[in-house]
């Protein structure tokens, strides 16, 4: 029997609390999508300073999600599934998890008289098998679903602390953040905050040769890298007995940081580069326009992503071919010959036209070789040009990204145009920071 | 003991094979990333016919890895572990999967020589800690990494088979694909083989309603549904005897879903819409422009995603405010004054504007409202314009995506821009197919 295995035992007690995420959903084992759920809720655990030991994802299955919750329940202290908790679901993951903790299933009035309030507004007929869903353990804690119908719940049994949500990731982040949060947080003492530091212009090799001294000695506040598509972030995180006390123990982390990383660190909780960069120009009431060639419009699509950015965004230009660049950018023939079209002189023209074309305060460029291989004239896949122009003059940015894939040159190219920009408006220095 | 529970037993020897993905990374515990590798693995595996029947995570901490072995081997035929096996990481993962199989690790001389020489290659000296790399399970197959320096390895254990492949997503499917699936092939009789049908224009559940009935009582060929971001697509995978005999087996039933679905099949075993549209033009010598307006830049991005794309693409205007649609497209003003410039005549104007400007055979144009909440001149959020321009004239639709998500709206907008280059390519109905 699982219990009588004496290894099993010596991983719990290790002072902090062990958390198991056990997904449920057959479509997850088929590959039909990636366990979101299980990344965006170990990110806020951890930051919690819970200890999440293990991810399990098992399908509809009964049989086999019941060893899961037997495992899980023997492993840790606190278990917490998603999915399996809709209506068309057949309810497994409540009937399943119920029974191997002892727990009748009950009919949750409260939840029952919300699914008809909803299924109200929205104008349609309750179905009968929508009140699958207000089928609970008994005694548990009711987490409402603020995103969809199914309701999640939360109970203790013989140690152990289970915690059922759904599987949409919006309804399960959602649910976690409105309401299990509130629940795990009276399992342990005191208040955890984190603040989130954005870097831009140093690889990620680079920084954790910087930082890994200072990350690994540290145990309160801890200091921890997440590398992302374009950029790379630092999360600090402090654990005390209030807020306020919390918020001080980060502050000089912070300081610290900005002393050994200076300008490369463009925010602190802030959302991305382009989200700087439409702040800073809206403050200023400044307008932006774009010119592109190896990006093909991304940094224009990055910049529009943001709800608002038409309060900056004028418009740009997609000029992928040199006819485009001279007849609608303006870019003289003889620059375009004479130094082609992967090249300083020609991001100046892009910038400056795209300025005049689209009559904005600041525009930037670029062009280069997003790969794979290099251009028809022996550009190396991954040299970017950006350019920024702006009244008093135009600047250019020399990169080489190698042919590390297009994607990646072309975000990095487009990071690269953010980052001028929220260099200029704080009037720092513009050339590559990584040269 | 593990295996004095019978419960465990009953799960093995249903027919096919049963696989566990167990992937070993502390990063994937604290959320920094998605458990990319099991999603492309399983998709893989399923495709192959075999039953992915968990995947688990554990951290980079040898005693827990050694439970999930030991667990692993008792419930499955096929073990497949992903991570741990760099330089860097002490070799966690070899270490100790071979010890849990009572294997030695061995130093593969044929290893430490391709390391070199890649080295050598690379222009850099190979430090004494990259011959841990060398070091595998006595009697393995060797699994060479294209893509990286890790090799992986397989092995049968008592009849369990094992194989280790690296952590980095790339790495671990170039791996899969160029020889973990050869080996895995060995142990099932038979071919099968997969096709992809692809759709726009109709939703998942409208979908799944249609088809529901068929999926559920096919057995061989089977049909699965994958909804992807923008469009939908279905999965036909026959298993045979011969490759020719699988593919007999697939072709009624595309026919089949041609019959059912029409146009809205976009092509079979192609990559995308974009892709679609790009061949297409490219196959008639005919060139492209954009003209964008709540899109803001991304029909042109998702055209030069694809390399090869400046064949056909020149280039494209993102006229994001109303000043650069009237003096870059030549958008009329009073068409703008008199419809707004969310609609049908707007709409019409950019696409025929930026096909003058841009000097292409197709323009295409979309002007709508992204979100979230209503515009200014109170067009609902998701209510969005997409013309195309030739030589012939100009074609608008209409689409009502609803207040969605930012994200939503503008990738469908842009899908339905693909969709009516491929329809104008081969001569089909341009109007709305879901209207």
């Amino acid at each position: 029997m699982w219990n009588d295995d004496p290894k099993i035992e010596e991983e719990r007690g290790n002072g902090g609390l062990n958390v198991e995420i056990l997904s449920v959903g057959t479509e997850l084992l088929l590959g039909g999508t990636a366990n979101i759920d299980a990344m965006l809720l170990s990110r806020r655990l951890s930051e919690l300073g819970l200890n999440v030991r293990y991810h399990t994802v098992v399908g509809d299955n009964p049989v086999r999600l019941r060893h899961a919750v037997e495992l899980a329940r023997l492993r840790c202290d606190i278990l917490i599934t998603t999915g399996g908790l809709g209506p068309t679901c057949d309810d497994l993951t409540k009937q399943t998890v119920a029974a191997a903790f002892n727990r009748k299933l009950v009919l949750q009035q409260s939840v029952v008289d919300s699914l008809r309030e909803r299924f109200r507004q929205m104008g349609r007929e309750m179905t009968e098998n929508n009140l699958q869903q207000a089928m609970l353990p008994e005694n548990c804690t009711i987490l409402p679903n603020e995103c969809g119908t199914a309701p999640g719940c939360a109970f203790e049994s013989g140690g152990v602390h289970v915690i059922m949500l759904p599987g949409p990731p919006r309804e399960c982040t959602a649910m976690f953040d409105g309401s299990a949060v509130k629940y795990l947080s009276l399992l342990q003492q005191g208040v955890i905050l984190s603040s989130t530091v954005r870097i831009f212009g140093i690889t990620e090799s680079r920084l954790d040769e910087m930082l890994r001294d200072d990350m690994d000695s540290m145990e309160n506040p801890t200091m921890a890298p997440y590398v992302k598509e374009n950029d790379c972030e630092l999360r600090v995180t402090a654990k005390a007995e209030t807020r306020e006390r919390a918020r001080e123990m980060i502050g000089p982390v912070i300081e610290k940081l900005r002393m050994q990383l200076g300008d490369l660190i463009y925010g602190v909780d802030v959302s991305s580069l382009e989200q700087v960069a439409l702040d800073g120009l809206r403050e200023r009431g400044l307008t932006l326009g774009t010119a592109e060639s190896c990006t093909g419009g991304l940094i224009a699509k990055r910049m529009t992503d943001l709800p608002g950015s038409s309060d900056v965004f004028r418009g740009g230009v997609v000029s992928y071919c040199n006819e485009v660049k001279e007849s609608v950018l303006n870019v003289p023939e003889d620059v375009l010959a004479e130094y082609g079209a992967v090249s300083l002189q020609t991001a100046r023209e892009m910038a400056e036209g795209a300025r005049r074309v689209l009559h904005c305060d600041l525009a930037v460029s670029a062009t280069g070789v997003a790969g794979p291989g290099p251009d028809r004239e022996g550009n190396e896949a991954g040299l970017v040009y950006i350019g920024l122009a702006a009244e008093e003059g135009c600047f250019v940015r020399r990169v080489s990204l190698g042919d590390t894939g297009r994607e990646r040159v072309r975000n990095l190219a487009a990071g690269h145009a953010f980052d001028m920009v929220r260099r200029w408006l704080n009037g720092l220095p513009l050339e590559d920071p990584s040269c």
